[in-house]
């Protein structure tokens, strides 16, 4: 953890949602919890006008939350457009793989929708984040094709690029919200020692994870 | 941080949501930013139909969230009722106060709102957690009461109990997702060794917050 990310690009139209909603429920039924984004350029509402926490966000809540038993919901205010290894590293701690859905412009590993049926050529900028193409189209030269239809088979390559990695980092950490890349050796000695330092505390005995904020500047608490 | 919670409780339609409708713009007014809770016992649905996100949550998606640069929506399952403590300090790191609507059972301060117009009697559990009262009945003994016009003066309550505390604490610590209480000595301790190891790290230098996180037990990616 945190899950890797995959971004399913292609123009508009091309069928990207039909395709999540094929693809997600072949991971799932493999026993694989599956994370999905989607960037919005303009303001959106996400609740459902009238409900109470839409009207605590209309009165000017900065983050409102619907918390039930089986499911949370929280909309918030933010001053800029999120990193989406920032959101990876605070919403999605707890699922196997995150599917982007747009963030074309992103470094990212990319498998491109394209369909002939609804465009004249696939997107114009593929470079070498594009580890994959599904289309109804012939396959392109040196990179992995799929039909629109090989629903198990992408979900294989999924599971295979994405989510059975050999190493994942034990330790993470950001600052000021943001990931901080972490050797090896820093790796190792931060998690160790503070692993050590925390290991006799109340609580911490058998502990899975430990998450530590330290906050080093002033407290701005009023703006 | 994590900010402060009080609980804004109150009978079924004694208008606590048009409360915090006049609360909150009260409280932005003066500079604060407020987050809000609403605790739900059913499944609900918090989406709008038909979008992208809700097709994806409907497909099986553990996660879903919609990113733009003004706002950030996330709406995820989850396995059991999660703690107030544990929801605030994951999701509201950036407000300066909580207003929880409902949580009537739980430890939290709660300001109890009672409309005569309403309802025959106040709530009838009310113990030492309850601060104050907001009615148009007559003060009860012992307890702040506030008139239901009284925005103002209920603001300044909520700012010099909830908001200008003197000490918050600097370092925190999830286990596993909750909270542990850190005494000041560990909590110094801690956050001084921490801070010492990544101060000569790049991107740590004048760093506000620094978060950690370490996993100790078997990867169980595969569920």
């Amino acid at each position: 953890m945190p899950p890797q990310i995959v971004a399913l690009v292609g123009r508009p139209d091309s069928g990207k949602t039909t395709m999540l909603e094929k693809l997600i429920p072949a991971l799932n039924r493999r026993g694989y919890r599956i994370g999905t984004v989607k960037h919005h350029v303009h303001r959106f509402e996400m609740d459902r006008e009238g409900k109470d926490t839409w009207r605590h966000k209309q009165a000017g809540a900065h983050v409102v939350a619907l918390s039930s038993p089986t499911g949370l919901g929280v909309i918030r205010d933010v001053d800029h457009d999120q990193a989406i290894e920032e959101l990876i590293e605070r919403y999605y701690y707890d699922v196997d793989l995150v599917i982007a859905e747009g963030y074309k412009s992103t470094g990212l590993p990319k498998i491109e929708l394209f369909r002939r049926a609804a465009h004249a050529t696939p997107l114009e900028n593929r470079d070498r984040t594009w580890v994959a193409m599904i289309s109804d189209s012939k396959p392109i030269k040196d990179l992995t094709h799929f039909g629109l239809t090989d629903i198990e088979e992408i979900a294989d390559f999924l599971i295979t690029n994405f989510i059975d990695q050999p190493h994942r980092p034990a330790t993470t950490m950001l600052v000021d919200g943001k990931p901080v890349a972490l050797n090896s050796f820093v790796e190792s000695f931060i998690g160790r020692a503070v692993g050590g330092m925390t290991a006799s505390l109340k609580g911490c005995r058998n502990a899975r994870e430990i998450t530590i904020t330290i906050r080093t500047g002033p407290d701005d608490a009023k703006r």
